[in-house]
C-alpha cells in the first residue's frame, strides 16, 4: 500500500516526474531577477571574505570578481539569457553563468558555507535599502511642495470641516499642513525603518551559522550595511524588514487616501474649491462635459492595494514555524509592487499638488456666518460668561437666524440683544472670517503666525535625515 | 492667486501638460488586454441590439461584425499592435483598431449610449464566468482524487490529533475526507457565486441607463448571461462579483493551507507518515540530504497572498461613494492574479495528492495505547458506570502506566483491577486500534462503513453542478 | 537538566501551579454563556438519542430533562451562579449545575461519547442560525423602507455622479434602489449561508466519531437542523460557518459604508440634498451651529470594525492544522460582536432612511445644463451623426459655454449652429432634466417606468425567502 | 415632499424623536470611562493654562481642582454614578459631575476654547503612553527569561529545521535566541512608537486651534508629554498613534505565533522535545490521556485577533476625509482589547517559558547522521574540493546510506571511499553533533561562544530604554 498510487487511477496531468505547473509555481527568476546586481555584489563580498579565511585563493577570488563583472555587464546590457526550467532563481542563474564564464572549478567554490537562505535575505535587504532611499527622496519632494505652497497660498481662507460639516474658517495652507504633519511622521518612520532593513544576514548559512568562521563584519562593511543580524536562525527566517516596509507604505497610503478624498470632494461641482490640472484628470467616453479626478481616485484606490499586500504577507508569515520556509518566497512580489506603487503615488501626488489651481473665491462663498457661532460664544466668554452658557446663547442666535431665514450676520443688533442683553454694539465685529482665523493663534492654529511656524517645522523635519 | 502656480516654484518633473508617470499610473491596457475577446463579443452583441432600435443599419452592423472579426484574429495571432500612450485600455484599443479597419464613420457609431463603465463591467463578468467554470473543474478534479484515494487507502490507520496531540486512532481516508468536506463546501459556494457573476450590466450606460431603449435582455441572452443587473447605477459601480470571488478563493485557500500544514507536519522526519513525490519537492543548495515540501509550503504561503488581494479590494471598495470611481480599476489586477493562483494551486494540490506515498507502518508506529483511554472509559460505560466516573478511572490507569513507565496495554489485568474492580478479563480487548476505529460507526465517524458513506456523499456532491 | 527550571531563577509571577492570568486567558464562560439555552437544548437532544441506544434509561433521561428545565429557568431569571475558576465554559457550568440538581450519578452519564468539541460547535450553530433569521428580518425591513420610499419620492430628480463629478440627472429613487440592488444580493447570500450554518455536528465526538452508534439524524431533527456535518474531523475543526458569516456581514457593511458616505456628502452644507432627523444626529461640544451625521459616520466606521473581525478570524483559522485547536475559541467573541454590530447597523440605517428629509429644491439647484451634454450628443445621434462625432461636437458646445461664461442652455440657437449646422430649432428641447431622465427607459434606467420595475423586483426578492 | 415621511408608512421602531438603539450605538461611556483619570488630569492642566490667560481666576481654578479631586475619588472608590442616556462619554460625565460638585457657574467655564475632539485625543494618548510603558516592561521580562534560560540550557542540542525538515544540529539556546532577536526588534519599535504617542493635542480646539492663546507647551509639560501635535487639524483627526500601536502589537504577536507554533510542534508526541507545565495546559472532556497546550494555541489564535483589530481600524481610518469624523470612535474599543491581549500574552509567554521542561534526550534521539551531510561536504571543502562538487558527493553518500538502509555514520570507511577517494580515515570524526555545532562559530551561529555573544547582545538591548 505504501507504493506510489498508479497514475492510471487518478489520471495525471503529467507523465514521468515533472509537473510543468509546479515548475512555474516554484520558480522565482521572473521576478527576483530584479536583484541581479545585489546578488552579484553580495557574492563578491562573500568571496572576498572567504579569501581571508582560506577557502579561496587570491587568484580564485580575482577570477570570481572578473567573472561577475562580465555577468553584471550582460544583465545591464540586457544580454543575460535566462535558461527556462534551469535558472530557478536569480542565485542559481548568476552562479550558473559564472561557471560558464570562469569554469566550474572556481565558480563551484563560491557557495561554500553559504545557502540561498542567507543569500536571498541579503539580496532583498540590499535592494530595499536603496529603494527606501529613493522613496524617502520622493517623500521629501512632496513635503517641499506642501511647504512652498503653504507659504505662497497663505491668504486663502476656506471652511474647515468636521464630520464633513462646515465647522470653522481655516486657512487653505493650514489644510495642506495637516497632511505635512502626517507625512513628516511617515518621514520619521522610514528613517527608523531603514536602520532595521540595513542589517547583513550573509554568513548565517542555511540556518545554523557559518562553519568557516567567515568575517561577517567585513562582509557587512563592504556592502554598506549598518550591522549584522545577530542570530543566524532569525537571519534566514525573518521577513520583518518586508513586513515593516509594507506597514510603513500602507500607513503612508492611508494618509494619501484621506488627502485624495478631501481633494476629490473639494473638486466636486458643489464645492469647486480646486481644479486639477489636465495632466491629472481624464474625460468620459460618454459624457462630453466630464473632467474626472482619476489621479486622486487611483491614489485612493491603491491605498487598498498596498494594504492588501501588507495584510497578505502578515498572514503568510504568521502561519509558519521558525527559520526558512518556502512560504517566505511570497514576500518578494508584494514588496516589488508595493515599492513601485508607493513611489509612483508619491510622485503623482507631488505633481497633482504642484499643478493644482485653487479657487479662493469659491472657498469664500462656501463660508457661512453660522461658522462663527463659536466666535460669538467666545465674545461673551471674554465678558466673563461661562462658556457652557455662551454656547447655549450662541445656539439660540443660530436658531433665531434659521427662524428668520437670514444669515446670522444679518440679524440686527436688537435681535441679538433680545437673545442676551450682554451683547454690545461691537458684537458685529465678530462676523469677520479673517478675524476669526487670526484669533486661532495658539500653536498649531490657523492664524498666519501659527501657520508660518508650522511651515518652519516642516522644513526643519526635512533637514533631519539625509 | 487662482492662477496656476508657477512650475519654477515647485520644480516640476515635467514640462507642458503631460506627466509620463501619470500615463502609466492610469492606463490599464497592459493588464486588461486579457479581456480582448470578451470586449469584442460584448461590442458585437451591443451593436446587434442597436440595430434593432435603429441606431445602426443592418449593413453598418455587418461591417462592425466583420471588422471585429479581423481585430479578434489579430489578437489571437499576436499581431495586434498596442499604441503606447494612445490605447489607454482594451476598450479604446479595440475601438481604435476597428475604426482603422472599417472606417470611423461606422465605427464611430458603436459606442452610442454606452460607456466604458458598463463595458468594463461586462468584459470582466464574461471573463470571470468562464474562469469560474475552469476553477470549478479543477476543484472537481481534486475532489475526485480525494474520493478515489480514500477508497483505495481505506486500510491505513493513523493517529488522529486534536491540539496536535495524539487523540484517537482514525483512518487516513477519514483524514482525507475531512478536506473533501471543506472542498465540497467550496464547490457549493462557487456554484452559487457563478449565478451572481453571470449578470449582464451592458446597457447601463455611464450610470443613468440607456436612452435608446436598447433591448438589454437580448444582449444578455446573446452573451450567455443568466440575467441583468437590475439598477444601472449599481451595474457600473458594483464590484461585488469580484469581492465575492476573492472571498471564495481566500476561503478555499484557507482550507488548502490547513491541508498543506497537516501534510508538512506529516512529512517531517519525526512523523514520516507521507513522502512527497520528487516532482513536488526540492533540495537544498547547502544541505545534500534535504528534501523540502516546497509545493506544500507555497500552497500555504499563497493562502496569505490571495487573502491580501481580498482584503485590499474590500478596503478600496469600502472607501468610495456610489457608482463608478476610478478606484475600481484596482479590482482587475488582483482578480487576474487571484484566479491564476487559485487555479494553479488546485492543480498542484491534485498533483501532490495523486503522487503522495503514504507510509502506513510509520502511522502505526505512532499510535500509542493511551490513545485508547477513551475506549477504556467507554468499556466501563457499557457496564453502566457514569462516563464522568469512567473518565476519571481511565485517567488513573493512564497515570499508573506513566508511573510504571510502560505502555497502558502492558499493564497487567491485576493492575487494572487495582484501579477499579469492575474491569473484567475482556478489558484487554480494548487495546486494539482496529477495533477502536470500527467502533466509531455513527455517521461521519472513522469506521469503514462510515467512511464509505462519506465517499459516496462526495461523489454525489460532484454530480450536483455541471 | 531536564528538570523544571527553578522559579528562583526566572522569578515567577505565581507560586504553586496556578497562573491567574492563564485562568482568565483561557476561560470562555464570560462570553460563551450567551449560548446557555442552546447548550441545554443540545444536551437534551443528545441525552434523548442516548436513551434509544441504551446509554441512558428512560428514567435517567427524564431526570436529565427535568434538571435542565431547572437550570434553564435559573439562567432565564438571572439566578444562575457562575463559579469563578471552576466554570471554565458554558458546557462545564451547565453540567456542573445539572449534577447539583439531579445528582452526579445520572448527570455523569450525560457526556458519554460526546466532547466539548462537538458540543461547542453545536451550540454556536444553533445560536447563529437563529441570529441569522433575525438579521434577515432586519435586512428585509430595510429593503421594505427603501422600496416604499422609492415609490413615494419618485418625483425627486437629482444629479447623478460618477467620480463624484456631476454626470447625468437621475431620480433620487433610482439612487435608493441602487442600494436595494446591493442589499438584495446580501439577502440572497444570507439565505444560502443559513443552509450551511444549519448543519448538526453533534455526534462527532472529540474528532473520530461516536462509538455508541448514536442516531445523529434524530438529534439533528429534534434540534431543527437541516442535516449533518458529514465528517467528524471536519465537524469539530470547521469554523467556516463563522468565517462565511463574517464575510457576509463585512460585505453588507461595505455596502452600508458606501451608502452612508453618499448621504454624508449629500448632507454637507455644499450639497444639502438631505437632512437627517435629530434622532440620528448630534451637536458639537464647542460649535453651537453644528449638526453632525454621527449615525452615518458610525455606520461607515463600523464597516472597518466588522471587516477586521473577519480578517482576524481568517488569519487565525488559516494558521492551524486540522481538527480542533484551541485557537478556534477566538471565533466566538468576534462572532458575537459582529452579529450585534450588523444587527444594530441595519436597524439604525432603517431608522435613518425612514426619517430622512429630502430637499428636492436643492437637488434641482445642483443640476447644471452641462449634465445634458450627452443628451445633446444623442440629439445629433438621432439625426444619424456617429456618436464619436457628436461627442466631440457636444464637447465644443461645453467649451463654448465655458468661454462665454454662461450655462449651456443660455447659449443662443445661433451659437449652437455655429458649432454644428445640424442643430435645428428643437435642440433647445434637449435642455430639460425631466425629459433627460425619462429618456433612460431601458431596463435598469432612471425613467419612471424603469424605476417602478426595479421597485417591483425588490418586492419580489423579499418574498423569496421566509 | 420635503416633509418628513410619515411614520405610518415605514413603520417605525420608535415614536417621537428618540431611537434607543441609536443612543447605545452612539455612546462611548461604557468603554471610554477607562480614561477617567486621564480626563481629569487633562482638564486640570487645561484649566491651569486658562488661568494664566485670564479665562479663569485663581479661585475658580482652585475650585475646579478641588472638585475634580472629589470626582476622581468617586471613580477610584467605585462610587461614580453614570447617568444612562445623559453621560454620553467620559468627558460629558466628568464635566456633569464637576458641575454638581462645584456649581455650574465655574464648571461651565472649563470647556472654554476646548472641544471633545482635542480632549479625547489627549485622554487616549495619556492612557496609551502609560500602557506602553507597562507593555515594554512585560516584553523586557520575557527577554530576560529567554536570556537567562539560554544561558542555563546551553548544553542542549536539538535538530534545527528548515521547511520543518531536519537540517542541521543547533543548540536549543540558539532556538530561543532567535525569538530574542525578533522580540528585541519589537522592543526597539515600542521605544520609537512611544515618542510619537506622547504628543499633546490639547489646545487644538475642534479643529482650527485655540482662540485664547492658551499656552500649549505648559499644558504638555504638566501632563508629561514630550511635545505638541503641531497642526490642530491633524491633532484632532489623527489616530496614527493607535494604528501604529496596533501594527506594533500585530507584529509582536506574529512573532509570538511562530514561537507558539514551534513549541506546539515540539510538544507533540512525535517530537516530545518539551513539556508544558500543568498551569499552561488543559485536559480533554472526553479523552483522559490528553494534555493540550492551550496556552500556546491561544497565543497563536490571538495573533489573528489583534491583527484583525489593526486591519479593521486601518480600513476605518482610510475611508474618511480629514479632521475629526465620528468613525474615529471605532479606534477606542480595538485599542483597549489590543493592549490587554498583548499584555496578557506577553505574561503568558513568560510564564510558559519559565516553567517549560525540556527533554534533551528526546532532542538527541531526533538527530540523525544525515543532518551532518553538509559537514561531510565541508570536510572535502577543507581539502580543496569545490563545494558544488562536495555537495554532490555528500548527496551520493546520503543516497548510499538510504540504499543500504543504514544511518550514514554506519557506513564503513570503505563505502565512503567508494564514493570518493579523497575521504580519509579522519572523516569519521565528522559524525559528531557537538563538533558540528561548535564549527558554527561565526557571529550569529550556534557554537557556544557565538550563542554567549548573542545572550550578551540581548542583555545590552534591554538596558537601552528605561
Amino acid at each position: 500500500m505504501a507504493k506510489q498510487p498508479s497514475q492510471q487511477l487518478w489520471g495525471g496531468r503529467f507523465t514521468g516526474t515533472l509537473d510543468p505547473i509546479m515548475t512555474q509555481y516554484n520558480e522565482s527568476i521572473y521576478f527576483d531577477r530584479v536583484f541581479y546586481s545585489q546578488d552579484v555584489r553580495g557574492s563578491i563580498a562573500y568571496a572576498r571574505a572567504n579569501t581571508k579565511n582560506g577557502i579561496l585563493t587570491q587568484q580564485e577570488f580575482a577570477e570570481i570578481e572578473r567573472g561577475f563583472g562580465i555577468v553584471l555587464k550582460e544583465w545591464e546590457e540586457g544580454r543575460f539569457e535566462i535558461k527556462p526550467g534551469v535558472d530557478e532563481d536569480i542565485h542559481t542563474a548568476n552562479e550558473r553563468r559564472l561557471g560558464e564564464v570562469i569554469g566550474k572549478d572556481i565558480a563551484g567554490k563560491l557557495h561554500t558555507g553559504r545557502s540561498r537562505n542567507d543569500q536571498v535575505a541579503t539580496d532583498m535587504r540590499l535592494w530595499l535599502r536603496d529603494q527606501l532611499d529613493t522613496l524617502e527622496g520622493y517623500l521629501v519632494d512632496l513635503l517641499k511642495v506642501i511647504a512652498a505652497r503653504a507659504e505662497k497660498d497663505i491668504e486663502a481662507v476656506m471652511p474647515g470641516y468636521t464630520h464633513l460639516q462646515r465647522a470653522q474658517p481655516i486657512r487653505w495652507s493650514h489644510w495642506m499642513l495637516m497632511y505635512a504633519s502626517f507625512f513628516t511622521s511617515d518621514l520619521a518612520r522610514i528613517r527608523e525603518l531603514k536602520t532595521r532593513v540595513n542589517k547583513c544576514p550573509l554568513g548565517c548559512g542555511a540556518l545554523a551559522g557559518n562553519p568557516f568562521n567567515v568575517d561577517r563584519d567585513a562582509i557587512a562593511k563592504e556592502l554598506g550595511f549598518d550591522g549584522l543580524t545577530m542570530n543566524s536562525l532569525a537571519g534566514v527566517g525573518d521577513r520583518d524588514f518586508v513586513v515593516e516596509t509594507l506597514q510603513w507604505g500602507s500607513t503612508l497610503m492611508m494618509h494619501m487616501s484621506r488627502w485624495a478624498e478631501d481633494l476629490i470632494i473639494y473638486s466636486s461641482g458643489e464645492f469647486s474649491f480646486v481644479k486639477l490640472a489636465d495632466a491629472y484628470s481624464t474625460g468620459s467616453s460618454l459624457m462630453p462635459q466630464k473632467k474626472n479626478p482619476d489621479s486622486l481616485e487611483l491614489l485612493r484606490g491603491k491605498s487598498g492595494r498596498v494594504f492588501g499586500q501588507m495584510a497578505g504577507l502578515m498572514m503568510s508569515v504568521k502561519g509558519i514555524p521558525s527559520t526558512y520556509n518556502k512560504d517566505l518566497q511570497e514576500s518578494v512580489e508584494p514588496l516589488l509592487d508595493h515599492v513601485k506603487t508607493v513611489g509612483d503615488s508619491l510622485q503623482i501626488a507631488t505633481g497633482v499638488l504642484s499643478t493644482l489651481e485653487i479657487q479662493p473665491e469659491n472657498m469664500l462663498k462656501s463660508l457661512t456666518p453660522d461658522m462663527l457661532a463659536t466666535d460669538l460664544a467666545d465674545y461673551l466668554v471674554r465678558k466673563g460668561v461661562p462658556f457652557r452658557e455662551t454656547h447655549h446663547i450662541s445656539g439660540q442666535v443660530v436658531a433665531l437666524a434659521e427662524k428668520e431665514n437670514k444669515p446670522m450676520d444679518q440679524l440686527s443688533f436688537q435681535q441679538l440683544q433680545s437673545v442676551d442683553q450682554r451683547f454690545e454694539q461691537n458684537v458685529m465685529e465678530v462676523f469677520d472670517y479673517q478675524k476669526s482665523v487670526e484669533m486661532r493663534s495658539a500653536k498649531g492654529g490657523t492664524s498666519r503666525s501659527a501657520v508660518m511656524e508650522q511651515i518652519e517645522a516642516v522644513k526643519k523635519a526635512l533637514a533631519g535625515g539625509r
